[in-house]
């Protein structure tokens, strides 16, 4: 068997199309950005990725039917203006070994060259370790010119964060990248890193919609966001409630009368 | 060496065969069900299959004779009316690594394809983490045809199990098997997961027996099951002691007399 | 880099050889008796196997010179009556994952192939997890001749040991070894599995020796047992003070008046 | 993808260089050490080698620019009387597996050889478990010829250490280094291991220099290692104070009043 196996599932021509890749991760970050964002611009499948470095494993259907895991490239024409092609990696998962990383990117960088392919942006989440009330979208990019470009739609780039470097996909995609020949940006929304992030993503998304010159419509991200905000308020406040002292105080007090 | 080394050990010509998975799972159960056929209709060995993804052993018989760790390929011509001819797969491993899975799999369809092979039943174990009275079985197909076709024998296709998928051999048989144009169906014997369920296995049978019209005598499984029957009874005591208020309540009242 | 590669030492013609394997494992066994049989025929060295499925590591000599960790292949011609020619395999390790255990064997057994072979002795430890007082030697085999030729020797075909079958070098040298037409026996020697043990090498090799028809002097492996012997002597009454009631019972009186 | 990708950047002639490596280790020394050696004799970049042996990472400069981890070749041709041409080996990484520490190890040497290499040098940290005050330079080598050249530069080959010899790239160089004809020593500086040790990297860096007569200037270094001597004082005094009797039965003495 082939290391990873690529079935086309249709004969297009794009012009200059840039890749978008968003697979599982930090806070599922960039996977829920790349989702959203290929059901919002109606990106048709173009090639469905197979490989002995996914696991053995296949999803069931609330029909009871099967699907062998694998990683999925979208494609969806230019059609306002200053839009460009796109291409839209999503999936099931990253390679389960540093090897498999490292071969499933390069054989979807090899494809997405084929389609003329010299640009990407790799999303992604960044765990804070703590609720983000309103997540930044941090970034790291192949050359000073795009730091620059980025810049200009918020996009923080950091001395210090990521300080250890980007590990995983999103990273691998820019520094494989380079040797295509591709420029690139990773785009790393900030999240707790506790749970799946839609608030992280949509703010990644944003970001990205912009430096792309697409519109897409949020409200139904923006719901999720809120549910997960609820979420993250409760959580917040059960925190606080631990650790501040004046709380911890009155909780004695309420009890004092036992001892 | 070749990472699968497959030793053909007879040649036969067959007519659109449908290929049969059992390999060592949770409960043994697939395992169990297809060596019971394989031994009832008196299939014959067709090819060893050898592989360094399978560990590193050799099994010693009562006699002091060591054979090599591997998977089989038993093929059964059809017989009554209806029948239809028979690949039988079994084995003392599935593939150690994900890698492996892959390999071994791809190379069993590959084989089974060169006989006409173009559609397969998976047969495993589905841990309900609990003693499961009458085990059901559950049912993973390639396409709605086989989900409606497997229903009709009392299939159950849950909306919800098997939630996260299926892990090993018997989904990935389904998953690769559409790459080659293979309809399949997995039959997953509810059981616990905690011992070798032979009643989990016949009710698989029972299935796979009349999705194939094929007749064979079920009385030694049912013995066997039985064995198993008692046992699980034994434990289902147990627990029930262990956990049922009223009788804790009256095992200490049996012990009141002591404190 | 090849995954194994073979630097031929010597150029010689051998004549039906028996490749008799020995390499690190349980109490160490395999590698005694092999390095003991190696010295004692005066083997010389005719091939050096390097391989990336050994540990990346040198050993470093007292004189402060590195040498690549390896297996090892000798020979010896046949000198007295009824003596065979010999192929020894010796080493630093097993290859250290499954897949590299059987590329090595298989590569080894090519070689031997080449060399003529059609037999081997693969020689082990067998822990049964207590002191043994005097060991036995276990055999497997590939076929029922075989057995019947080592019974004669002593070699003891237990229905019950080894129960799981044999995992790592001297199981797999017998199971690949029929797939290149090779017959063979595992000599496997009783040993605790505690300490490197050179009376359970001593056994095995007595009985190896006296098969191939080999005179060799045992002497100095005596002396190393011997050293073994006192060891697992106090060993073995520190673990009888340990779990013996009277001895524990007159330890307490001895310390009684301290009480 | 292949394994190893290695990017030239740049087409010179050497002529018999010597190859010195120094990867990440025990104490970081040997990276210490050939980082500053290629800086201080100003070597320019001669190759990038990627692997999927290495981490699926990349690093993130202060500037937001990313850079894929990889080993990196230096080349510096010889200028003063008595110098040779050097190839210098530094990197973010060593293999990470077994058989990726194998597979770059003989790239690389590939590589060196193609550049006409015939002796090497391996630099690396070697853990005493205790803060050292002067480090000694141990020594391994490939002939009993380099130790005795060695030895006039002041480096230690031991009897006994390193006892087990030597696991990782700097081993595995001169190991596999010997298969490529070369010849090599590896230098090894005393650390305690528990820190990245400059003063280490710089007894490791005065052999090196001497026996390749090169002068460079080890103020930097001196100055790094200084820092790094305080640390150490002030660890070694933590520990003193923490196991001496006399220090604790005063701190006992302090306390008395207290109890």
């Amino acid at each position: 068997m082939d290391d990873v196996v690529i079935r086309p599932l249709e004969n297009v021509e794009l012009r200059d199309p840039v890749l978008v890749e968003g697979l599982p991760g930090v806070g599922n970050v960039g996977k829920l950005a790349a989702d959203y964002l290929k059901d919002k611009v109606e990106a048709k499948p173009l090639a469905t990725i197979y490989s002995k470095f996914l696991p053995p494993q296949v999803y069931v259907s609330e029909e009871g039917i099967v699907r062998l895991v694998s990683n999925d490239l979208f494609y969806r024409k230019a059609r306002g203006r200053g839009e460009r092609d796109l291409l839209i990696l999503g999936g099931d998962y990253q390679g389960i070994s540093p090897e498999g990383q490292y071969e499933l990117t390069h054989r979807v960088l090899e494809l997405a060259a084929r389609f003329g392919c010299r640009e990407l942006y790799t999303l992604a989440g960044f765990a804070q370790g703590h609720v983000v009330e309103t997540p930044r979208v941090l970034g790291a990019a192949t050359s000073t010119a795009k730091v620059e470009a980025l810049r200009k739609f918020g996009v923080v780039f950091s001395r210090t964060d990521p300080g250890g470097g980007l590990i995983g996909a999103s990273g691998l995609f820019l520094g494989l990248g380079r040797l295509f020949g591709m420029e690139g940006v990773c785009l790393m929304g900030e999240t707790s890193g506790y749970f799946v992030d839609f608030r992280s993503a949509e703010a990644v998304l944003k970001v990205l919609t912009r430096a792309l010159a697409i519109e897409i419509d949020f409200t139904d991200l923006e719901a999720k966001g809120k549910e997960i905000d609820r979420i993250a308020q409760k959580i917040h406040e059960t925190e606080q409630r631990m650790t501040e002292p004046s709380s911890s105080a009155s909780g004695r007090e309420d009890l004092g009368y036992i001892g």
